[in-house]
């Protein structure tokens, strides 16, 4: 095996306060960055471009540190950190918003320095569609790029979502979104929408239901892992991203098979997030777990097909 | 290959007025019986007992016969065949109800014959527990039985479902009736709390994500086939489960393997059901067709898992 391949996210670190049926937590450690990383790290290394205020603590920090993610192109800037208030109702389908607080992410724009520019594998987390263009902008020759976006954008700035979408290798939705953005209620039709309206790669997500990826040449499907102890669905999607890409880039590979394997390391990753408040369990969990998750979920869809007529 | 075992299938033969987004019938043939036995008759033989009046057409009649299904259990009583009569909204998710006339059916007690009592193969489909219990005191050593119901009888008969589920070998239920029997929103747990309430094994159907199988040992999951040409979801589920046992009676295996190809043959005999109204995609199918959607929701899901860390 050839060493692991770096990958780039560009996307937020922020404070997250949380309520969930399960508990709670004030200004804890959030945002799509660092989800995606500390799930993408136990794969291959990971480069952080992000901002943050400079009342971000140092305990922070070191949890980036403790996984070797690489916080050098991460901003520190004169002001707060962004913060995202929410809470989940018994259900826990839908973050219910109960405050933004931008601060410094207002005015960022992301700096993608010469060494992360060549990055090989880059995950555009969700932020705004004009800073992804401008990310796309900076990288040189990516082997695979995957983006995120949310409804507030799909609504506000369709086109330039769309711009992404057609320029990325992979754009990740969940199902709203992806109705939302294709205009239309039927998941296999939206998806073939996507691809019509110039999307090379769709993955639509949809939480307890699992994941399907949707290309010209591949349409795969795999299950969620059945989490018995959901804590906070926060940053499931961003970690199903990093183990994702961070299959990928252990391996240097794009093709069918790997990317099928990577759907169940996402699946695995997510499953991991969504069993405690904050990336907790993402930084915690070790390798064999990890694999362990894989394997089931394996072994939950996996039969040798014979011929019946 | 041994030859197929029979089938035995006790349920409604029905007379179906339906009204879906997409068009609709009046007095079409209905009736789980008939949706199963349609299905599982391109993998096995099949027999029905089941109750209809002396108004049941004989252009009807002669559908079964141009399927080979046995109709000799099929009694005629005096009187009018069971009426059901729904529609669907834009959404197709659920039947409303606006109209049932049990006519016959509300005396019919099911009489299985000498030859019937020794099929291998047995569904009870969605009746009174009490008279799906009369049916298992009737039959004699099947290889595999399994059972359907309807929140209905949860409703009104939990403790006669839950006997019938202790006694079958395989318990089908949707998502709705699954929760509402364990008293468990969640799917995974709703499925193990079954299981420790005596079920021997359940398959949960979970509409257009899919289905799963869940026993002590076998634990397995299957998309649904993705159809775009949805006209009328009637009869999904007892399609379902006429390939999941035809496919087991055409080989006459239990076995884990087998039930995983089962579950794809009961998907794939549920999506084309759902293309038309009434059971007519179900009769004019052909082998080359099923096989064909079995093989690429096959490819679907299919993987070769390699070692990762």
């Amino acid at each position: 095996m050839t060493a692991p391949h770096r990958i780039l996210v560009v996307g937020s670190v922020a404070l997250d306060s949380i309520r969930t049926p399960y508990g709670e937590v004030t200004d804890a450690l959030g945002g799509s960055a660092s989800y995606f990383s500390f799930s993408a790290s136990h794969f291959a290394p990971v480069s952080v471009v992000a901002v943050v205020g400079d009342d971000f603590p140092q305990e922070h920090r070191d949890k980036f540190d403790s996984r070797g993610v690489d916080l050098s192109g991460l901003e520190t800037a004169k002001g707060g950190t962004f913060r995202w208030r929410g809470e989940y109702m018994a259900e826990l389908g839908h973050a219910h918003t109960l405050e933004t607080q931008l601060n410094v992410f207002a005015d960022f724009h992301p700096k993608v320095g010469a060494d992360h520019s060549k990055a090989p594998f880059v995950f555009l987390a969700n932020i705004d569609p004009e800073l992804q263009l401008e990310v796309l902008d900076q990288i040189k020759r990516p082997m695979l790029t995957l983006s995120d976006t949310m409804n507030y954008w799909i609504a506000r700035k369709p086109d330039r979502v769309f711009e992404v979408l057609r320029r990325v290798d992979v754009a990740l939705l969940n199902e709203e979104e992806a109705r939302a953005l294709a205009g239309e209620t039927h998941l296999a039709k939206a998806a073939e929408k996507l691809l019509e309206q110039g999307a090379n790669a769709v993955i639509i997500k949809k939480g307890e239901h699992g994941a399907l990826y949707h290309s010209r040449e591949e349409r795969f499907i795999t299950p969620a892992y059945p989490v018995t102890a959901l804590t906070d669905p926060t940053g499931a999607g961003d970690s199903f991203a990093g183990g994702f890409i961070g299959m990928l880039a252990r391996f240097g590979r794009t093709d069918g098979e790997a990317l099928r394997q990577a759907m169940a390391c996402g699946t695995a990753m997510a499953s991991l997030a969504i069993e405690s408040f904050s990336p907790a369990r993402l930084i915690e969990t070790e390798t064999t777990e990890i694999e362990g998750r894989v394997r089931s979920l394996h072994g939950m869809v996996h039969y040798d097909l014979f011929p019946m007529f």
